[in-house]
């Protein structure tokens, strides 16, 4: 809790050296140290309840559904049918609420380590923790890792909601795991991760579109701005074994384009276009 | 001088109430109240050197040039032939050394309120002072407001480049200062102005929108990802005399993009397409 001080939580990394972002603290409403990491829910001033794992800020109540919208529905609207979705992390529920809004979807399976973050959200993150709730929605909770080992060929999408690779979520940022990811992909699948920031780790999000480029024919980059995150903004890796992702292959219904706040087929397309910066590094 | 302690500067303001971005301080450079603002340059830990207004921050050296470089190369490259361009604010020099790239362009006007601003760049920002040196360039130092009444039909081109609607700036942010620009707009003239972030401030958005689409027969909105400003992105209104300015209407020659950290024709495009929540609420 000593990130708190004079009302204001400050998240101060090494992983993002020499800038922070700061939120006032209304009240702290929950603080736990789980088996694997520590958790914090605090209501914050001006963004509603906010979760923090291990000192970094992982939703707020204002912006989450920029980041959860984004590393969903881009590989769902980019899947001609995806009827079986796997989420690998993702533990507040955010991203099922998101898999649910497609009627394609026949099940899927939420892949959390830790059940404490799944009960800080059903306690203190309502809008997020609805995705549970759904018939569709399978449990499992244990390591992302090990699950994946047992599955082949089973998914059309898998979306890796994690936190950054510092921590518990380490091995979701390395060969290995795009390794199983791959083998777990039904025929014409697509694997869509968190992947951090252009601005603050393109050597990283470079590491990886460079060892995924030798396992998936299609390795592609888009991004959400999204103001609670290091630098405003947040990246997805795309891997596809069918065709690219950069554009929907599916209209959105007014139905489904109703319960948007983020997301719409532009949007979709032009949140691959990245910066010069960016084109000239990541050479994808 | 306040605004920084324990060797943190934080941007605390009640323009963004309750969330805050801080950079570590290696070094104060230069401190001073000048007959308009407090200005303020330090040395940061990890975004280079970093210039201050009355607590907010204008530029830092390491993201610079996506503001820079959005601010002034969309309604330049979205104009047929920009030969006469005025910079409304703008003293780090930043944006001149941005418009000078254009070999179309034969001159360029500053009108800055605040020489303080001109010599504090001049001393420290070495990467943003170089606009200052070009013979295309003349400096007006006086009020933007003032200097636009006395222009009538001159300009191909005009950029507000201020800071915030508190303080000096505020007037740039009225209806007023609005038809004066479209007064000192040359036929098929384009007007692009700094104008807050969607995120934080899309009530402000809506507000200049509105009129000036009372005013203008094109008015576009396009931003940026830039994380040392609030919420990690800043946006840009455009009013257009002519036609659309989505889209670039000259190409960009390799030597001319070989200078561009963010900019290019893609980019140019896709600035535009904005989340479902902004398209709602501007319905533009």
């Amino acid at each position: 809790m000593d990130k708190i001080q004079n009302g204001w939580f400050s998240e101060i990394s090494e992983f993002w050296p020499g800038n922070s972002f700061s939120l006032e603290v209304e009240k702290v409403l929950h603080h736990e140290k789980s088996e694997y990491q520590d958790i914090l829910v605090f209501k914050s001033k001006s963004f509603g309840n906010v979760l923090v794992l291990d000192g970094v800020i992982q939703a707020t109540e204002r912006d989450e559904f920029a980041y959860q919208e984004m590393i969903t529905h881009i590989p769902l609207f980019a899947h001609p049918s995806p009827k079986r979705v796997l989420v690998v992390g993702g533990g507040d529920g955010g991203v099922l609420r998101e898999v649910v809004k497609h009627p394609l979807v026949e099940s899927v399976t939420l892949c959390e380590i830790d059940k404490g973050v799944i009960e800080a959200s059903r306690n203190f993150l309502p809008n997020m923790r609805v995705g549970f709730d759904h018939p569709k929605v399978t449990l499992f909770i244990g390591d992302g890792m090990e699950f994946m080992r047992q599955r082949k060929g089973e998914f059309d999408v898998i979306i890796t909601d994690s936190s950054d690779p510092i921590g518990p979520a380490q091995g979701l940022f390395e060969r290995a795991y795009y390794e199983l990811l791959k083998a777990a992909l039904a025929p014409g699948g697509i694997v869509c991760s968190q992947c951090e920031s252009m601005w603050l780790h393109l050597d990283t999000i470079k590491g990886l579109t460079t060892f995924c480029k030798e396992l998936y024919p299609n390795v592609e980059y888009a991004y959400t701005s999204i103001p609670s995150y290091p630098g405003g903004s947040i990246g997805f890796i795309l891997c596809s074994m069918g065709g690219s992702t950069k554009v929907p292959v599916r209209e959105i219904t007014p139905e489904v384009q109703s319960q948007m706040q983020y997301y719409n087929g532009e949007v979709h397309k032009a949140s691959f276009v990245l910066p010069q910066f960016a084109v000239n590094k990541l050479n994808l």
